[in-house]
Order: C-alpha cells, then structure tokens, then sequence
C-alpha cells in the first residue's frame, strides 16, 4: 500500500515504537506518580523523559509546561475554554479546522464573541492587517492553526504573535499539521499555547496531544478529577501539569511519543522536512500542467506551507477520487477534512477535495505512482 | 515482583495485548471512520468490533450507546457537565473519588448544587434512605461510585437506581472499580450512565474509558472537535457515539480492550470475581486477626464489597509501610487514593491507608508472602 495520509496520523511508526510500548506494558505498567514502589517509579521516568525531551524540542522554559492530553482536540478545548469566558472576544482564522471552530460555536453559547481573520496566501503582511483589523476593546486570545490541514497553507504566525503581544492578547495554535515537521520553537516564537497531536508529524500514537504553556496566564480547566497530588482536597490543583492532567496518563502512548521525537532528532526536522517537500513539488509540478487537475494553492514553499496538497481530478468527485485510488491500494482522504471553512474560503465547499500528505516514510517512487494512477484516472474522462 | 495495586491498573495484561496493539500499528495504523481504502475499514472494524463487544458484556441497548472516551475521569465529567446547569441539585455520596468531588466543586461555582448521601456499609437499606433524604425537587441526577476505590464497600445501585427512576432522576455510576469484576448489567440495573477506565479491571491498557449512555437524555458536550461526520459543519453532531468521541480514536487501546474483555469472558467474569474475593478473605483474616493491624470493613462479600482492601500498620505511617513492601517488591498504594472524602468519613484523614488489591493474576502463594511480610514489619514495632 502506498500511505498518502499522514495529514490524518503518520504510518507506518519508526522502528521501535511497538518495542517501546511492549517495554511499558511488560516493565512499567503501574500508574506514573501515585505508588511507591520501582514499576511506579520507572512508570514515572517514562513520563518526565519524554516531558523533558518534548519541552526541549519545542524551546519550552521548563518541563512542567508540557501537558499531556488525550489529543489535539482536547488541548485546543482546554485552550478555548481556559482562557475564554462570557463577554471576552477571541480572533480565529477563516481556515480552522472543525476542532476550533466547533468549541467556538459553543462558546458562543456562552456569551463569547469571536471574528474570523481572512487568511492571504503569500501575503503575510496582508494575513497580518486582517487580524489586526479584528481586534476590539475585548479580543483576550487569537487562536489559529500554524497550518490548514486542507491546504498546507502556514499562518504567519511569528508576527500574528508579535501583533497578539504588542496588544495585551494571548496567542495560541492549533499546531496539528506542523508539529514534528515545521520549524516551531518557542524560544523565539510569541505564542502562549501550543496544541498538537502525538499520532502525526511527531511520530507517536493515537490517544495522546500535548498542550505547551508559554505563559502565566492561569486558565480554568475543562476536565478535573484525580491527579495524585492533593489527594485529600477537592479542590483542583493550580500547579502545572497537574492542574490539567486529571486521571491516569497514557503512559504507553508516551513512550511512543518519546521515541517518535527521539526519531526526528536523529533523522533531523529540517531533513525531514525538506523530504517532504520535495515529494510534495513533484506531485505538484506534474498535477499543476495537467488541465484535467485542479490545485489550490501556490507552489508550496517552507516558508508559506507544509508539505501537504489538495487536488481535485476535473469531473470526478473527491470521494469518488479516492476510493478508485483505495481499491488500487492508495491511501488519500476525500472530502472536508473536518474543516468546512476552509472549504468555503476556498470555493470547494459543494465536493471537498482529495489530499495527500507525504511523511518521511514516503518515497519518490511512491508518488510517481500517485501520478502514474491520476494520470489513468485522466485517461478514461 | 508482587503486584497488588490492580486498582490503580491492572497488571500484567492478558497474554496477547501487546500482539493486539503491534498489529494495529502494523496492518490497522489509520483513521478509523475516514478514509475510503482499506487500513481506514481495517480501524474502523477494530472499533466497531469493540464496540460491539462492550455493548454485549454491559447490556447495553446499542453499541452506539457505547462512547469511546480517554479515561474514566473524562467519562465522569461528560455525564456531570453534560447533564448538570445552573440551579439542578445533584446528589452523590459520601466515599467518591477525586473525580467526582473536583468537577462537582468546580460545578458549583456554575450554580449547580449538591448533596452528599451518607453510605452505611452493609445496611442497603439505610443507605437508599439517605439517598432519598437528600432528594429535592430540582434533584436532576444521582451520581455515586459502585464501589468505593479505598475501601471496596459497594453501593445498592440496583436499589438507588430504582428510587432515581421512580422520581424522574438520572441515575450515573462511577464504575472504576468494578467494571470487568462485579455485575454490571443494563438490561436488569436502571443506571443511565456508566462510567469506566479501560485499564482497570477491564484489563485494557492506559488512554481510554468508556461512557455507556442509557437513556435519551441529550447530554452537553465538554468537548467539541472533529468526528469525521457531517464535517462541512461547525455544529457538533447530536447523534451517538459521535457527539461525544471527538478526535482521533486511541485505537491501539481499542484492539487492547477488546482483548481484555475476550479475555474476562474467557476466563469468566465470576469467576475471575470469585477468585480475588477468596484472596481479599486470606488477607482479612489474618489481618483481622492480627491486633498490630487496623482493617475498616466488614468481611469482605460479593453482594457488598469489590475484591479490595484497605488497612493501616498500627505505628507505621501508610506510606512508610508501602515504602517498606515496596522495597520488598510488594507493589502496595499508600495515602489518600485520591479520595479525600472517603477517608474522611473513614476517619483515615490523617495518614490514609494501605491498599491492596488483587487481579487475576494474582496467586494464594502472593497474599501469603504479603501477609509474611506485614508480619515481619510488626515484630519490630
């Protein structure tokens, strides 16, 4: 099979991910943090390395910054709901991904307001003027992703940052489809929160996201329960990760991640990237001379996207796309992507589109392959 | 190593989990319910199929009734804030756990309020009547553990479900402790909502729990996001399991719960249930026996209690005593379980317990070597 879905969760996982997990479940399955006795102990160590290794792959300032969540998802929502409450007003970008989007819809109910920013590609000055041109009296945090899950297309995020700052605002990111691949480091960056999955670009598995803290900022929590610490009150504690890691952690899944980073630093994340990249432009250069294919965006460049590209084959629906390119042992995703607004945005709204993402697993002959089949497809119209 | 501390997490797990969780990394590494090519169907089965199981060992009317969550904790704060707004009384008892009494507190400054029903061990009677006491005319849910996680003692939830239906009450159960163990079955019990870990006694490993939904209440969402269905769409879906499984699924921990509850109805759940209780007795009686030694209950039995114990070492501070076993290799939790309120109508406030509880796993030569060794720490006081 030839796997173009790593938007949606890399595979195949480095070697030693299945060996990581089985050492955890084997040797140090017990509850991190809570017993006293070596299986609970070595349990813990598992988590404070890969905490450790996280918080210095991002620039974090200090370990305890790094959340461990159940997903993405979770951690925007954590983010939303943390900061967010009646009368404040938050910017988002008019790409989000129904992740953003569908907590903010409810935290309309609740008497948050919020603005959607217009995205420009390739004009970040422009991208800029728009979020600025949003900000009221009330705008307490923008929150955007880095990069459309849909489009590849990246935010300019350093200086939505800065303009976020200048401003008294908090600034976080939906880092879904960067985080392990983009270049994200917050000892430069001005972003307050960063949320992402482990099971994509930082090679980990499913069930785990991470939440990075980059302020002081004390936010109300979404989830409480027991975290070992306190364990008497009822009240939950203000201290971080505890405040926001209620109930036992996913410890398999963080040796996974641990070993998932452990692998992009010895591979190296610009190496990898620039990988990917340059799968991503030889499906480009070819779907982009082909008059039976639409594309969307610009030539991907590093600095304006991630190596990801949504493509339409001109008369075939995106599912329909999709599912001959699966019966021939292709794997893409057709349809919305969770994200209908950037859809919208984008004029695709009535099919979706069929997307393909590369990772450092993919190979060049993989995607001549992708094209040799779209151009088949093309044949028979 | 003597492991008995499976109310925390079960261990080891049952021959097969690690081979469950490498072949969905392996052959089922993607998206479940996305994609149209075949690892997307091969994940999307592996959770159908666990549904479907869970769905059957839980009575549950459908296995859509059946919610994929990241830990009991979330589970118990979906039912809580899903159901709970300003001005509804809720009554729980008086033995929760951290992850009831937390998101209660936190609800209260939402302006719902609460009551605290008063457990009396071994008199189901009285204890039904204390629920009954507590009921007001905005009571809108009665939630409560099956059986408390320091002290084993169960609640009549068939008989305190009963008195909720009667009165228009939802009834939600926090079943940490007694799911895979005890009875739970939805066709006889009139409980709305069940709450579990995967990686306790159901024998699943760390990331997941389940919610059973039993009712139609339409319940709030905590959590909104992506759930791959109606996904040009900001509004949450309203229909099961969708509203509330939103993210990516933890499959790998899907495949591993689906082996641990193949492996409960294996080995069959009352015996497994039989076989802890009949090790909990060998621990009881001579500790009971013993006048170094406080227990705190009654003799444990089925009908009353889950297979585990609390005790304290007289003179030795709980977690000294489970810092000892441990250095012994006898892996024992100490201190407060995070259950403050149990302790405190326990009267262990001040130094917590000893807790002990067995698994399947666990053999009489292994309560023997722990009683041993309790021996051996009481010679020198």
């Amino acid at each position: 099979m030839i796997y173009l879905d790593n938007a949606a969760t890399t595979w195949p996982k480095p070697r030693g991910t299945a060996a990581a997990i089985a050492e955890v479940l084997s040797f140090r399955g017990a509850n991190p943090g809570r017993g006293s006795y070596r299986m609970a102990e070595l349990s813990s160590e598992t988590v404070y390395k890969c905490r450790c290794r996280a918080a210095a792959f991002f620039g974090a300032s200090a370990p305890e910054n790094v959340i461990f969540t159940p997903s993405c998802t979770h951690s925007i929502n954590y983010v939303l709901k943390g900061v967010l409450s009646a009368g404040d007003h938050v910017i988002i970008s008019d790409m989000e991904h129904n992740a953003v989007t569908r907590p903010i819809k409810q935290l309309t109910r609740r008497g948050v307001q919020f603005s959607k920013a217009r995205v420009h590609e390739g004009d970040p000055d422009a991208t800029v003027v728009e979020f600025r041109r949003c900000m009221r009296a009330n705008t307490k945090l923008i929150f955007c992703t880095h990069a459309s899950n849909v489009f590849g297309i990246k935010l300019p995020v350093a200086a939505i940052g800065e303009l976020a700052h200048r401003n008294g605002i908090l600034f976080g990111m939906d880092c879904a489809q960067s985080a392990g691949t983009a270049e994200i480091d917050l000892r430069s960056l001005k972003a307050d929160f960063l949320c992402m999955p482990a099971h994509k670009g930082l090679y980990g598995i499913m069930g785990l996201g991470l939440l990075i803290i980059n302020c002081s900022q004390k936010l109300a929590t979404v989830i409480e329960g027991g975290t070992g610490s306190l364990s008497g009150v009822n009240e939950q504690p203000d201290f971080l990760p505890d405040r926001f890691e209620s109930g036992t952690l996913n410890v398999p899944a963080i040796a996974a991640l641990d070993t998932g980073i452990g692998f992009i630093e010895s591979v190296g994340r610009q190496r990898l990237e620039a990988h990917e990249m340059s799968l991503i432009w030889r499906a480009y250069d070819v779907f982009s001379s082909m008059p039976e294919c639409t594309l969307y965006t610009a030539r991907p460049e590093t600095d304006t996207h991630v190596p990801l590209l949504s493509f339409n084959i001109n008369g075939i629906p995106s599912d329909e796309a999709a599912q001959r390119l699966g019966s021939m042992e292709i794997a893409v995703r057709a349809g919305f992507h969770c994200a209908g607004d950037a859809h919208r945005k984008m004029g695709t709204q009535s099919g979706g589109t069929v997307r393909i993402c590369p990772s450092v697993f993919t190979s060049e002959a993989e995607i001549d392959q992708l094209i040799a089949t779209v151009k088949e497809m093309t044949r028979n119209l």
